[in-house]
C-alpha cells in the first residue's frame, strides 16, 4: 500500500470513486484525484458521469487552498434506493437505505414459520411494495432488494438448500421468485455475509485488511472480507463458524453453535432452579435470551454464568477464526448480541489478546455493530448498493435475477 | 467460470501460458490460443517471447487436424532451476528442481539445532553453493532460493520472528542475510504455504477452487489457495491450524498441535507400559513417530490407538478448517505423514463426509502429497519458479530480496 491512497483491488475507478464521495463527501475533484492516484483529468470523466447519472451533486465550493475555491461534490441520497430483507423463523424485518446508507424504512412482520415458500414469496412482494409506497418511494429508484437467510444456500442459483432453521424449506430458487413477483433485482446472501458487507459500505472498515462480521441469529456464522472482497470459498459456504467444534462439558464432541447460541442458552437456563425467576416464555428464543442476558446486566449471577458461558465458547472459536484467518478487524452483529453484546466483546478481545497466533504483529480490533438487530437487513440492502454502484466482489456479477 | 477454459485470475497472460505449456506441453499455439481464449496473433506473440527467453523449445510437429501439422512447444526443464531450502530444529533439506518441477538434486544436513543465525546463514550458502556445483548448475540459470520455515513469520521483512522450534532465533531478517550470502533472489514463507504452492506448481490441484495443503512437521499448519492465489490475511500468518482448539480428554482446553502433533503421539507413547517394544530413542520426535507408525502399520493395536487417537483430533481440527474456508481440495504433506499419512486420509476424509457443512454441495478431495517429506522444501523452490516467471500472488513481489 502506498502512502495514504485507497485500494482499488477489486473495484473499478467510478465504483471506488463514489466509495470515497459516499464516505468523505463533500469533497474536491483534486482532493478525489489525489486521495485515488487517477489523474484530473480522469477524475474529472468520472465525476461527470455520476453527475450525469444523478449520483452525486455539486454542493457549493469549498475552501481555498490558494487558488480559486474547488466545487464540492457530494452523493444525493435521494437518487437511489436499496431494499434489504432479513428472512428469519420468528420474525422477518425489512429496511430500505437510501444511498448514503442511512435507514429511511423499516419494518417487521411475523417469521417465516412453517409457510410454504410460494405464499412466502407473495407476502415478500407485497409487503415490499407497502414499505416503498408508505415511504414514498418510486420503484424505478430502486436498485433492488437482497435477501438475507441463513444457510446453506446455492448462490449460484439464488437458493435456499435446506436450513435448519426454515424447516419447511428445501431447494427454494427464493432470489428469481421474488424477482419475478417484485419486478426488482434480487440478490440473495447469508446474514453473516451481508452483515460484513454493510460493514464496508458503511465504512466502519476503513484500513482493514482482513475483517470477519460474526452474526448470531438462531445460529452462528461469519461473513469473511478481505480488502472488502467477500471471501467465499468453493461454495459460497464459508465462514460457518456455528460449526467449528467447541469442547463440551463432558469431553464429548459437540459445535459451537450447539453451546453458545441463544437457543442453547435458554436451553441450559430452563434446566436450572432459577429459571422461573427470569420468566422464559419458552415461545421465542431470542425474547427468553434477552430476559436473562437482562437479569446478567442487573447483576443476577447465575444468568451471568450463563451468558459467561456462551461467550467463552464463543471467544474459543473466534480465535480459531481469527488465527486461521489471520483477522484485524471483527465485528459483532445479530439479534444474539442485543442486550449482552459488549459482554461477548470483552469476552473475545480477552481471548485473543492473549491466545492469538500472531498478537506479536497486530491486534484485532473487536466491536459491536451500531444496529445489531437489524444488521443483516441493512446490509442486504447494502449488498444491492455495493454490487449496482460499485461491485468489489468478484463473480458477483452472475449471482443476480432480474 | 466459462467451458473448459483457464482462469486468469491473478496471473498474466505470459504466466498463464507457460503454466499451461509446463503442465500440458508438447502443445501446439492453436490449442492454447483455444485453452487461454487469448487470440491467435497474441498467442503467437507470448509463445515468440518465452522462446526468445529459452523457457521454451519447439519439439517437433503434432498430429494434423486438417491442414499442415502445427509446431508444437514445451517447457526447456534445464533452462531455469530453482532452490528449496527446508528449514528444521532437526534437519535441513535442500531440493533443486527442474523449470518442469523435477527434483534434480536433494541434501540434507543437520538442523538448526541452537546455531546462532548468522553462523546458519553462513552454512546455507555454502550448502547450496555446492549442491549447485555438484548438480553442474550455473549459478545464472538459478531463479532464485525459496527458504520455508515454521512461523510467524514477517514476510514484508523477510524475518522469522520468533520459533517455538528454532528456539536460538527472534526476529532474523534472514531473507536478506541470505540473498547477500548466495548473490541470488530469496523468498521467505512458511512450510505449509510452500508445499500448498509445491502442489499447485505440479499441476496437480487442476479445477480446484478452495485449496489447503495441511502440512504437519514439528508443528501443524495450512497452506491455503484460492484460485492458485495464497489466502495470507492480514500479516501473513494465516492458516494456523495447530492453534486450533481440540478436546482435551479432561475437557480442558488445549490446541490441537498439543494432542495431534508427532511430538504428542511420542509424548503419549513414552507414557505407556508398551513403550519399550518400539524401540523410542528420545532423541529425534519425527524418528520416534516414524516407529510408532510403523508398529501400528504391522498390527501393534496399542501404536494403532495411538495414531488413530491423532488422526481423529486432526481429522476434527481439519473439518474446522474446510467448514470455515469451503475446501474443496485437501492434501497432506510434512515428515508427520510418513508412514501413516494413509490413516490420516482416511480419519479426515470420513469425517468431512459425515460432518461437512457444505457436504450437500461438493465433496472435498484428500490426497496424501507424493512426496511428504520434502514437500516443503520442493515447495519453497516452486514458490521461486512462480514467483519469477508466473507470479499469481498479488503483492508478493515485494517480498523478494535482490
Amino acid at each position: 500500500m502506498v502512502g495514504h491512497r485507497v485500494s482499488f483491488a477489486g473495484g473499478t475507478s467510478r465504483g471506488v470513486v463514489l466509495d470515497l464521495i459516499r464516505t468523505r463527501g463533500p469533497i474536491s475533484r483534486v482532493a478525489l484525484a489525489e486521495l485515488t492516484g487517477l489523474t484530473q483529468a480522469t477524475m474529472s470523466t468520472v465525476v461527470r458521469q455520476l453527475l450525469d447519472e444523478g449520483l452525486i451533486l455539486e454542493t457549493g465550493r469549498g475552501e481555498s487552498t490558494g487558488g480559486k475555491p474547488p466545487v464540492m461534490v457530494d452523493i444525493d441520497p435521494y437518487s437511489r434506493f436499496a431494499v434489504g430483507v432479513q428472512l428469519g423463523r420468528e420474525s422477518i424485518t425489512y429496511v430500505a437505505i437510501d444511498l448514503s446508507g442511512a435507514i429511511v424504512g423499516r419494518t417487521r412482520t411475523p417469521g417465516v414459520g412453517s409457510t410454504e415458500p410460494a405464499e412466502m414469496v407473495g407476502r415478500l412482494a407485497a409487503e415490499i411494495d407497502r414499505t416503498l409506497a408508505g415511504l414514498d418511494i418510486a420503484k424505478r429508484s430502486v436498485l433492488g432488494v437482497g435477501v438475507v437467510a441463513p444457510g446453506p444456500l446455492d448462490l449460484a442459483h439464488g437458493a435456499i438448500l435446506r436450513s435448519p432453521h426454515l424447516s419447511a424449506w428445501s431447494n427454494v430458487p427464493i432470489r428469481d421468485m421474488l424477482s419475478t413477483a417484485l419486478g426488482l433485482p434480487v440478490l440473495l446472501d447469508n446474514d453473516a455475509t451481508a452483515a460484513a458487507i454493510g460493514d464496508f459500505w458503511s465504512g466502519r472498515l476503513d484500513g482493514v485488511t482482513a475483517h470477519a462480521t460474526v452474526y448470531m441469529g438462531t445460529g452462528i456464522g461469519a461473513g469473511i472480507l478481505i480488502d472488502g472482497i467477500v471471501f467465499r470459498g468453493a461454495s459460497s459456504n464459508a465462514g460457518e463458524l456455528g460449526q467449528v467444534l467447541a469442547a463440551a462439558d463432558d469431553g464429548g464432541p459437540v459445535v459451537l453453535e450447539d453451546v453458545a447460541a441463544p437457543s442453547a442458552v435458554v436451553e441450559r437456563a430452563r434446566s436450572t432452579a432459577s429459571c422461573a425467576r427470569w420468566g422464559l416464555t419458552g415461545l421465542d428464543e431470542f425474547d427468553d435470551f434477552r430476559r436473562i442476558a437482562l437479569a446478567a446486566a442487573h447483576g443476577d449471577a447465575e444468568a451471568g454464568a450463563l451468558i459467561e458461558f456462551s461467550a467463552g465458547h464463543l471467544a474459543a472459536g473466534v480465535l480459531t477464526l481469527a488465527n486461521l484467518f489471520d483477522l484485524d478487524s471483527i465485528t459483532l452483529a445479530g439479534p444474539g448480541f442485543g442486550v449482552a453484546g459488549p459482554t461477548y466483546v470483552t469476552a473475545i478481545s480477552r481471548r485473543l489478546e492473549t491466545d492469538l497466533f500472531a498478537r506479536m504483529r497486530h491486534g484485532v480490533r473487536v466491536r459491536l455493530s451500531p444496529d445489531v438487530a437489524n444488521a443483516a437487513a441493512i446490509g442486504g440492502a447494502a449488498l444491492v448498493m455495493q454490487h449496482e454502484l460499485a461491485p468489489r466482489t468478484m463473480g458477483l456479477s452472475s449471482l443476480v435475477a432480474r
